[in-house]
């Protein structure tokens, strides 16, 4: 499967090709980063024009009723829902992933108020268990962070743990958890269980419901296509939602924000997960991210997904010299992502990059690419990893240009 | 002063009158809300459309370094300090105002570790007393939260608090703490100070330096006119910077967010007040908000401020019946808002604002009117008056349409 002409015959016959045109691309560049920040859909071109304009220029204050600003965190919520499992009023879209987490795990410990411990894995991205470490402190002890190694999670899960939070997708290595069977393990000790769905919602058919989930947190901004910085979301299950009180306990999450009582009194189900004002341009962009995915089946995109993924493996070992494919090489196990290790990773990495082929790098040696089906064509695919072996074939990546320096992507 | 000769002689010698085409304000409206939600800026609508269409859109995730995005938390913040008196590093823009109070809180209860009780005053804009009630809780009644009338605060200053939260400018009645009196009584006695500016800033000088305040946080889509739930902003003193681990301890805020350790280390100085990743559209509009505002004076704005008030004050007490005064009749004890309680406030004001003139209900019988100088004119102050007095003496309020319902706005 190397000829040209093969890898056109499967865009000619992908059933998601027309998404494609649905997105304002740039012209000459092959973007596999979509994992970090997706696409511009050209409907939140106009979108986020029309808020600015004419809903905040405009309509101004009246608009968080008359253009419904107060509903779109719960809206674009119920959303967000239909894509992960879980139910309309579960899942409510608001502030970063790192502060969802935050308000996730201070739920868990609440509800498992006698057992000292919560629970996460070693190499995760990290804001996961940094926002643990602020908890622990900020609870005087009371709860104390672990990290095991991912292997080690099952022989952990024991009855002094309160919460277990794992990433569903790893960042790095693309390595998907068993969300089911780890589910049903941690439960089973009596265990809460919050999933990060960063690098999972939007890339592939997620269940809450079905793997009975306690809580899970996500980003907007990555397959999502929401833009830059949009807005996070978090899952509470039904059963928890009316049993916790927030511990981030702001005014949009009160029974009856515009009453002004000087007592907190937390809103029924979803809406006290809201804290401050949310933002209303991250929101309009989200949304737009949003239902574009909601319009193609996501069984459809995980299937382009993992043929995209498999072919860059294919071709990359085939053409390549010098990397190790870091990914799990089983398509079950991984998300929508293959992850390379070369010695010089951030040099050729930025090599990719001054031919308009973005990927990005993650420390120490990891080359990333993100393979997101609305917009990546397999012609796309296969232009990357040639050029992958053109660079390291030639030593193009050792140009000084490309050496080390601060990384930002 | 009744006359409209006169009332339009005053704008024709208003310093401040070239701003007010800087913004694209609605026809036919007269905008009193801008202590809500500011007015659009004309260049707040080109530069999102840029960030959207070229830096999202064209040049994706390398925007985060070709056009500065890592740096816009603390580039945004930085502006705001001189709005402030605080220096360059020692704002940052992120989060809502809400979290950025808890972050304060709990950075003050870590400098303070053996007083039990977090202070504030009744009658505030609730959310701050939510957040010390969730905080509260959390540590498990480590620290537990008291709330005193504003005139009782002085002899509630006592040796086993460690914080005292108070607002600047009362969100309802406009009144205005003395920042430098009471911060100098709390410190006193070993408290620190944390103040919320969100009626305050962009709204009169603050000098949070000249008054030596340890924390503060504000809000950026009021006075500062950065977009439906715009980034707020969080400030803490420089002396406190480095001696307090951030609560919401996110990746954002790490010494190294890149190099992905799983062990948290804080940045120095204000960055480790970041949290998540910050929403980048929130922050290209606050951005346009507050450097219109950077050119003005703001001595000059607090004067017109002031002289808009006063002109209200004055003609509604001459021509409406049936309306008393809530702010505070000093001028020198307000910040830029009147309020007036009416027995049917909330159906007057929904007459009012069916004429397009746009003020806000206040719970129970609170008429709020903002004075925003950049944009408000002399005229509009006489025009919205006029319409109050005919509303009330014709009974136009009593209009049907008018009557209580659900209130947003």
């Amino acid at each position: 499967m190397t000829d040209l002409t093969d890898i056109r015959a499967l865009d000619a016959a992908d059933p998601l090709a027309h998404f494609r045109d649905r997105f304002d691309l740039p012209e000459g560049v092959i973007y596999l980063d979509g994992n970090s920040l997706g696409a511009l859909p050209r409907e939140a071109k106009k979108r986020i024009a029309d808020v600015v304009s004419r809903e905040w220029g405009q309509d101004l204050i009246r608009s968080w009723n008359t253009n419904h600003w107060i509903e779109a965190p719960r809206r674009v919520g119920s959303k967000i829902a239909q894509l992960i499992g879980a139910k309309a009023a579960e899942v409510i879209a608001t502030d970063s992933t790192s502060i969802n987490v935050f308000k996730a795990l201070s739920a868990a410990i609440d509800l498992n108020p006698d057992r000292p411990l919560i629970l996460s894995e070693t190499g995760n991205f990290p804001t996961d268990a940094y926002m643990m470490e602020g908890l622990s402190r900020l609870t005087g002890g009371r709860v104390e962070q672990k990290l095991v190694a991912p292997t080690d999670i099952p022989s952990a899960l024991t009855e002094d743990v309160a919460v277990l939070l794992l990433t569903h997708t790893n960042y790095k290595s693309g390595r998907l958890h068993d969300m089911a069977a780890l589910t049903k393990a941690a439960q089973a000790k009596g265990i809460l269980v919050i999933w990060d769905l960063s690098h999972s919602a939007g890339a592939m058919p997620v269940d809450l419901n079905g793997c009975n989930v306690d809580f899970a947190v996500g980003c907007g901004y990555k397959y999502m296509n929401g833009g830059p910085g949009a807005p996070a979301f978090v899952f509470v299950a039904e059963r928890h939602q009316n049993q916790v009180f927030p511990a981030l306990s702001g005014w949009m999450g009160h029974a009856n924000p515009f009453d002004f009582t000087d007592d907190y009194e937390p809103a029924a189900g979803i809406d006290r997960f809201l804290c401050g004002t949310p933002g209303i341009l991250g929101l309009a962009g989200l949304e737009c991210g949003v239902d574009l995915m909601l319009e193609a089946d996501m069984a459809v995109i995980r299937n382009k997904s993992l043929a995209l993924s498999q072919l860059f493996i294919d071709l990359v070992e085939a053409n390549c010299p010098d990397v190790n494919l870091v990914s799990p090489r089983t398509p079950e196990l991984r998300g929508s992502q293959i992850s390379f290790a070369h010695e010089r990773g951030y040099s050729v990495m930025q090599a990719l990059i001054a031919r308009g082929i973005i990927g990005d790098f993650r420390a120490p040696n990891v080359l990333r690419f993100g393979f997101t089906p609305l917009y990546t064509r397999f012609e796309d695919v296969w232009i990357a990893a040639m050029a992958l072996s053109d660079i390291i074939r030639t030593g193009e990546w050792e140009n000084e240009k490309y050496a080390l320096r601060a990384a930002v992507t």
